[in-house]
């Protein structure tokens, strides 16, 4: 019944022919009782609709409210108004849904993103945040169809899992069990056994150890699922939910891992640079809009298209982590003493210094590999002749300018004696990793595999500085919304 | 560095030429010393890897076992053997990875569907299971290429959400608090105010009350996402965790839902059969084999593939709940009292029920149309003109045959008086989900959705039996390994 609506996207996309149309949307806008800003959320360019003067009457008019929903139908003409080819001439006009324009919350004036996360329910409505989702969606696609197109098999991990093992950060716990008066164990413990998994149970923190009992089936695999923190960090960075794609392959060095992590970067900033311009042009004149607020020397040197197209445009920095802290030493920051943690081998860089090598020292999305294996995950793969005490594992982490780390990932220890006494060294119990030992005891083979943090990366192309405005209802710590 | 091998599906597809090529991969069989067997996961069909007689030592031939990893150059040349047009002849060969093959799980024999779940990290490695998941893949990008061609924005709905107003099932508590002397308040109750998110949690049954925001704004939407029921239901069918489709859209009806769910699950077929048909095929004779073991009368009546063909080419059979109990009613196995479950309007059919509507008298999928608005959600659009007592709803169920409710759908109810009254009458609290009738509110508009159960369908094209032997991990009661 309702199918016969054009989308305002399709629409605009015609020639005006004076073809009959019906649209639907919500009001953005009612002026002179006459042209009505209808938008439908396919776009945030809006269809002016044109009211013929003294054919609605006022009862209907009055009800054309910011919000409202329309029903419309009419004729597609050539439009006089600038920056618009069409409207529609409307014929009939059905009010679907009212709207309380004293109550309703987003009044037509800029908002701040604070109080638009307060009422995220409704800042889908918002061009900016219509822009984001609309982007986040193009970025999700991409990632499909980039491994689509590979062939890797796109591998559902497990979100609650028994397994605590690979210490990536605290874990919620998920339960059935009463708080009042859970079952026990004779020594007063709580008898996990009586849960509904019958073992203490969390939300994964990565899918990557399953992903490599995939990986060694069936050479490439990659995992697109939320992932979880419960870590009391509330920055613009972190969420307690977010989203995560880990690819994981089999026969794959270090090098390799590097080389698909940047292909695939750069695939999904392409597609949406093809395939949601206008989205983006919106959001890079918003970011150049709210850097005019800031000082000269606090504003970015490139616009945010200008950004992604550097970053398509050139390799990314690749370096070693003694490289990396042989910069930072090297560095005048360092010399005025601005940094305000130490430097030297061995510490897992702060913020600081990962900003310091990305966005003043190269200027660049940054690959820093061979961490020390002290500051890294036991399944990290260990470099062959190092230094006593400098030891180093294949780790890879990618730097981005404004956010960060936005990869890490590793070749992972295929070695079953390396990897055994890496555990043992690191209190990580082997018995209840058997199943992730098995693809070493058969058939083990050289793989790797990274994470990419999917909010980051939308927060990357869409330029949004805060986390929890790239994800639908962010979860942090005290919210939980929506 | 390892990026130079070609993977055994796309050097299947090429013509034997003479070209030299690196391939990698496992054991599946070695014969008389000279053949191999060579399975890298991209496809069920192993490659032919030949080794010269004498030309390899004793030590590396020995070394040859299942699962063993094997890193092999050489030459393609046509192949004697039948079913293959090429063969490799190897001219160096590496063993990556020993197996020991009185030690390997999966031998060459035939394993019970029960034993390879014990094994579930393994099973990946047989060829049903490389053929499910292969499929389960090529239907989960299927879900992503049908929605994004039609427009619709992927939203991520939350995991853990505070809302359990829905009342589609048990829930998992998500909490940071600890079992021993969690913090109280004054009365002696737990005082969830100290748990992470700030009040109690849980991990979501459902997508759709968020997936309604996002609607009503961009029009159309879609999740794809996990979500869980902490039923203690330990049956083929269910799953504590599971993945679900949720498409939500504005200005849409029942029949505009009704004719959605048709088209994309013809779609995600249609995708299977044109780009997975030698899984497929490989299911079809795994299926018909396994059906030998049974009495004539139980086996199906047509194939795995016919069967898809059979849903590619008709109509589903739409019908409204007082349509299905009458033909229930007239059946001959309710006048021969051969269901357990008593039929008469009102009742939540059974799955006895659902399986003779749609096995026996209509043999194709059903939509089940109008339900009794007592056995359905508060959310659902109430029909008009109802006779007293028999109120139904704008609900809609899709049966498939051998699997039972596939899609679980409706017109939502967007009228708010209606809304508030029927909230009040079923106890669903008004003032928590604040944000869901903000909706109604502000510019309600007529809309509808759907919920697909993903691995139901992937069941329903693998053929597969038993829900847990489509989801990589399966989570169930008293069971959370790997």
């Amino acid at each position: 019944m309702f199918n016969k609506r054009v989308k305002i996207k399709e629409l605009l996309s015609q020639e005006p022919q004076e073809q009959e149309v019906t649209v639907m949307g919500w009001v953005r806008t009612f002026r002179n009782n006459q042209f009505i800003a209808l938008n439908d959320g396919s776009t945030n360019n809006n269809l002016q609709v044109v009211l013929e003067l003294g054919k609605f009457d006022e009862e209907t008019l009055k009800r054309i409210t910011t919000s409202a929903s329309l029903k419309i139908t009419g004729t597609v003409i050539p439009s006089l108004g600038k920056g618009q080819k069409l409207e529609v001439k409307a014929s009939t006009l059905e009010i679907l849904g009212d709207s309380d324009a004293e109550k309703y919350p987003l009044q037509p004036k800029k908002h701040s993103l604070e109080f638009l996360r307060e009422i995220a329910h409704l800042r889908f409505r918002t061009n900016t945040f219509g822009s984001v989702f609309r982007l986040r969606h193009a970025l999700a696609f991409a990632v499909h169809k980039f491994y689509n197109e590979k062939g890797f098999v796109y591998l559902h991990t497990p979100i609650v899992t028994a397994s605590d093992a690979e210490g990536a950060g605290e874990m919620f716990r998920v339960t059935t069990l009463p708080f009042d008066n859970p079952p026990r164990n004779e020594d007063g413990t709580v008898n996990f056994k009586e849960d509904f998994f019958g073992r203490s149970s969390n939300l994964t923190v990565s899918g990557q150890l399953e992903g490599e009992l995939g990986a060694t089936a069936f050479g490439e695999i990659y995992t697109f699922g939320p992932t979880f923190r419960a870590e009391n960090s509330n920055t613009a960075r972190h969420l307690a939910e977010f989203w995560m794609i880990e690819p994981e392959m089999a026969f794959c060095d270090l090098e390799d891992n590097m080389n698909l992590a940047e292909e695939f970067i750069k695939y999904i900033i392409r597609y949406a640079m093809e395939n949601n311009r206008e989205d983006l042009e919106f959001l890079a004149q918003r970011l150049a809009d709210e850097e005019k607020q800031l000082p000269q020397d606090k504003r970015s040197e490139l616009g945010l298209i200008e950004k992604l197209e550097f970053v398509l445009n050139n390799d990314f920095e690749r370096i070693t982590y003694t490289e990396a802290i042989d910069i930072l030493l090297q560095s005048p920051a360092y010399k005025k003493k601005k940094f305000q943690y130490d430097v030297k081998w061995g510490i897992d860089m702060q913020s600081e210094h990962e900003r310091y090598l990305v966005e003043k020292h190269f200027k660049k999305p940054v690959i820093v590999t061979n961490y020390p294996a002290a500051i890294k995950a036991f399944y990290m793969r260990q470099d062959d002749g190092c230094e006593p005490g400098k030891e180093t594992v294949a780790a890879m982490d990618i730097l981005a300018p404004g956010i960060g780390e936005i990869v890490g990932g590793s070749q992972r220890e295929e070695r079953m004696d390396k990897l055994m006494k890496r555990m043992e060294e690191m209190h990580v119990p082997a018995e209840e990793l058997w199943w992730y030992l098995d693809t070493r005891r058969f058939g083990t083979v050289p793989h790797a595999g990274f994470g990419l943090g999917f909010e980051r990366m939308v927060q990357f192309v869409t330029g949004m500085g805060n986390i929890r405005d790239v994800i639908a209802f962010p979860r942090t710590p005290k919210n939980c919304e929506f």
